[in-house]
């Protein structure tokens, strides 16, 4: 028999009665907090369509990286589990793919995805009983039916979620269309894109060179010259803007930053679009790229978002068979101080700018990012990211970050996902962490409850809405201090 | 007068009752379990031989490492404390080594040392008072008669400790009597050994020449062949077996490994054999050597261990004087994810392969083992290692592995020692660090009780049973998760 | 309304009852000791002339680099704060910048500045309300007023403080009035000096070719030449322990050394002096120069402490504009392993030589320092440092190297400020976070408590005396353990 399926008020708060009384307390303050989220990875056809999801293997499992990796870690093949590979759509039927999760879902005790899900199962649709092998059909079918209803199709969870703002994130050539849509449809929810132009700014991208091309299209800009592709950048820049975006994203395999000369970034840039180009001018070009967008940044007010350090497609045999973010990109050691320096030497000291920094590499928190947010005014630490959007990763990044960067440098929780349903899950797990953090310091007398009351708001949702400039004016000056 | 020694019931618990009761039931699961010790440095001529250990600076100083490291770091000379040189057996009274150890074991305060001493002393020895300069003389007694006695000699303690395997490690040049001894002599004990080819693979090594001799000799191969060399690490793996190792163990600087051609591996091999190669091609030889171990894996099924990543021999004198493992090395920065990437393109996703790795350098817990191991299906972590074979240790390692790997990708506890009586005390900490572990999850109601007291019966006993193969074929497919 | 200012007797404790009980305890035991400050950066000139500080700003704010960079990292600029650039002294009027100050104090809420500034706010100025914007100006006005006061003066706070010594750091070019003032006036106070010599052995430091004319004018040596160079060290030296040196200490970019044959220094010497040499050659010289300090030591006994990894002047903007020390200086990552060996292949066994070793890198703790320093005999680990001069960077020192380094490789708390008025605060959080690291090893039975008095004593006033020499001849062989 299945065990029973709880989720306790107290989940993830310190075990010591006193400190857990001040957390509760503070949590208590952000649990009804509408849901900011301004950077992740949800499908906008989903809230431009409207229609139904389809069952439990293709909502939860065939998409979600973190699941299939981990039974794949286990010698499970993942065309069983529903997940489709080059040549197409798995054949796996999706009962015996969720049966096989369930038989395994002990190995997912003690990680997030368990507490994800064991939240969305009981808060979204009510089960009482643990999924396991004995409950795998139970749970197929309930989620299947309760799919069908229209409490469950997109834009009623949206607003079930309490979610007041989702960023979607969409590259330079995509047309945008669901976006346009779902604001053509006059549906109230506030969903807007964000401007991700990886596809068109790195040359080792798979898609590098039909992007290129299709980024011409649609500017009318010959983007073989270094001047027209700039132009198409602003061009695309613009028309996301239109769609609501306030940011920019980056995912590199470094924070690498360059400050070249207009006659060596047009050089490089023709070299990048001959195709004769080396990794290390591959690499340069990302760089030099970084920094011209910060550059367009000063005139749009666009935030910039870095997110480096992933060694992306690290199994060779997978990345041919099943192709790119199939949950084998391996986090590596990420340098910033070097890294960064061209970048801040140009434009770091310059506040109409704002550069919100992630990392995989945690070494980095107390060594590098806090100290660098801590001075620079145009930098803000991105929360705990990825592998350690996690309790214990959200624990290290407070405890490695707040001595030197405060609070106020961070930016509050992103939950960078494209689990729609674990959305609010994901946020109650950084509201109860922050909350415990914060417990712990007024028990041990380092902040006051009154302060440590007023900082979980600011970190629930003031610091989001600011840092993404939610709502002011993109190239207003930054709120005075002074 | 010297102080009383206490061992707690509760050592190593939280602090918090309501947590330190929880660790408490889960580790009354495991308390009594068996050991199953898969990965050490015992002498198996102690269990050959059976006969009794002479006195407590010979068994408990002169041979650890830990402690007389220590010592030196604060300017005891290791001559004092029976350490023997390269000039021979050292020239000191045992009974004065082991006061200038009593008299300085303050020093030891909050380490992993005084812990495992002081189980020693209690459950071994039955000592009610701590060992200090007032107490000297009467430990350094009361241990020397009673390692007279036969309930002190090797069998028996192995018997009392309720170990239910021992692997020690050999060379391949070691011609086994002991362990064929062992089981001519109709003991029940079951002690099998380990192949740790690194003698005869990194050309560095200070016994090379002599150990391909040997090995030549050994195998009958012509080991200045790459052929004959490969057949001869064959044949000895085959002999190995039969001693009953089910493991392989590789302590190379770094985690390099390679896949070279057919071609270039022979032409790699043979400027190694004449001796003309440089730093780099030693490195290149041992990495690709890794990559040979893991196909000859796919043949036998020796499960691989990598212990990479400690700079041996770092203090110049020392080694000159008193020769390898005598306290000097030091972990260095070890990368993961490009230095098995070779390997793994080759091998990562086939399921006949098992590879546990190590490390010294804890950054690349949560930053790359965790993923990398939380993904391919070859890949196990091995647990906190050498330094971190402590509490604080272990805490970080479930602390930085668990949300991304799990627990299922962890394989158990591994004493790696020498010091044979402090085996019981090694493993009694590690199962009370993963019950406190545990007992956090469940107290911050993270994990539910029962799934906890399941976890730690698999920490402790299922897990190193199924990852080192000690009860199936060796060839068998891996237990069908599907 | 402000809030109450309030200092809780119990703050930094353990929230655990128990173990709360155990830091009350131990911390009792070191509440009142004299306070050790054998390494920092206050003004000899203070306590020579025992002149009156102005004014809060000029007090707290100017100076602190601590406070303005995080104020500056929101955009605040520091003209505005009343720091002083290149072109002379800021404009700022002192009261409208504490104002500026007061109304962003919620900044640092979870910083270690708002613990120190909290302590000397109420313990040293007796405020019982808490610093805002509505406060701005009583903060202001009464600690302008106190400071006008004779016991605010700097020989009575020096009293006040109950400060057993303090030493200040000097560049050998500096002429030590102060400290000759200081002796010459019959005042009681131990303040003494340290030998660091970062500009006349930086070829990359700005004032490098003034410094070393001055150092050639001072000692009357022909400092052109190599052994004229060497000499003038060792008269500076001898100069600085007239004034109570026992230790120099070096703040280089990395911790490399180099044991370079005579010959060879000379001629880096040369390349250097004649001001036509690479950034390696610069790098060298430095790490030839850490040897050439350590072989001195053998001779005079001065400590060496190494404090490396910082990336001075990270901003280029600042540093043109604001000059050296402003908050820009951003950690880096750094090797000990490598980066010690020559010095320590020279001189790492010869126990009259004693090292310190800091780091901004706090990978480097569990991996390499601690290693090191629980091996080899001239190595000792300096506390937490600068940015991790903090209760978690506290914690996590201790957490890190406790287990391989024990308590007795280390050397108590280091303040390292130039904030006067915040020592005994600094020194506090200290105790308060040795006590409470040592109740938990107590409360988890795995240190006896009456071996935790112990060891909080000789942390906060025995190790850093004994490290230092304090009250030793600096020659004298070390204290014999044997």
């Amino acid at each position: 028999m299945a065990r029973t399926l709880t989720l306790s008020d107290d989940r993830l708060f310190p075990a010591d009665p006193a400190t857990r009384e001040v957390a509760r307390r503070l949590y208590a303050r952000v649990k009804s907090l509408p849901i900011i989220s301004p950077h992740g990875h949800t499908d906008p056809e989903w809230f431009a369509e409207n229609e139904p999801f389809s069952d439990a293997t293709s909502l939860f499992l065939a998409p979600d990286h973190y699941l299939y990796r981990m039974l794949y870690s286990q010698g499970v093949p993942l065309e069983k589990l529903g997940v489709p590979s080059r040549r197409g759509p798995s054949g796996a039927d999706p009962r015996e793919a969720w049966r096989l999760f369930a038989r395994n879902v002990h190995l997912f005790r003690g990680t997030p995805s368990a507490m994800w899900l064991n939240h969305v199962f009981k808060e979204v649709f009510g089960f009482n009983e643990a999924l396991d092998a004995s409950t795998a059909d139970l749970y197929f079918d309930r989620i299947g039916e309760a799919l069908q209803t229209d409490a469950f199709r997109p834009r009623a969870l949206f607003e079930r979620f309490n979610i007041e703002l989702l960023a979607t994130t969409e590259s330079p050539t995509d047309d945008l269309r669901h976006h346009k849509a779902m604001r053509a449809s006059g549906w109230k929810g506030r969903v807007v894109t964000a401007y991700r132009p990886d596809p068109v700014v790195d040359p080792e991208h798979e898609e590098f060179a039909v992007s290129i091309e299709q980024f011409g299209a649609m500017t009318g800009q010959d983007v073989a010259s270094w001047k027209g592709y700039l132009e198409a950048h602003r061009i695309r820049r613009a028309a996301f803007m239109e769609m609501g975006a306030t940011s920019t994203d980056h995912g590199h395999p470094t924070a690498a930053t360059a400050d070249l000369s207009e006659a060596e970034a047009e050089a490089l840039f023709h070299k990048v679009m001959e195709g004769v180009f080396t990794p290390a001018d591959a690499e340069l070009f990302r760089a030099q790229m970084l920094t011209e967008m910060a550059k367009m940044s000063l005139d749009d007010g666009l935030v910039m978002q870095i997110h480096p350090g992933s060694f992306r497609n690290h199994n060779r045999w997978l990345h041919r068979e099943y192709g790119r973010d199939k949950g084998a990109d391996i986090p590596t050691r990420t340098d910033y101080v070097r890294a960064l320096k061209p970048l801040l030497d140009r434009l770091g000291n310059d506040t109409r700018l704002s550069v919100i920094v992630f990392t995989l590499d945690e070494t980095s928190y107390a060594r590098e990012l806090a100290p660098l947010a801590g001075h620079y005014p145009v930098l803000k630490l991105g929360p705990a990211w990825w592998f350690h959007d996690s309790p214990e990763g959200m624990r290290r990044f407070r405890e490695n970050t707040t001595e030197t960067a405060g609070f106020y440098n961070t930016v509050g929780f992103n939950d960078d996902t494209r689990a729609f349903l674990s959305i609010p899950a994901r946020h109650d797990v950084a509201r109860r962490v922050d909350a415990s953090f914060l417990a712990r310091l007024v028990a041990e007398h380092r902040i006051a409850e009154d302060e440590a009351a007023e900082v979980i708001v600011d970190l629930a949702y003031n610091l989001p809405k600011r840092a993404y400039k939610l709502d002011e004016p993109l190239t207003a000056p930054s709120p005075a201090l002074v």
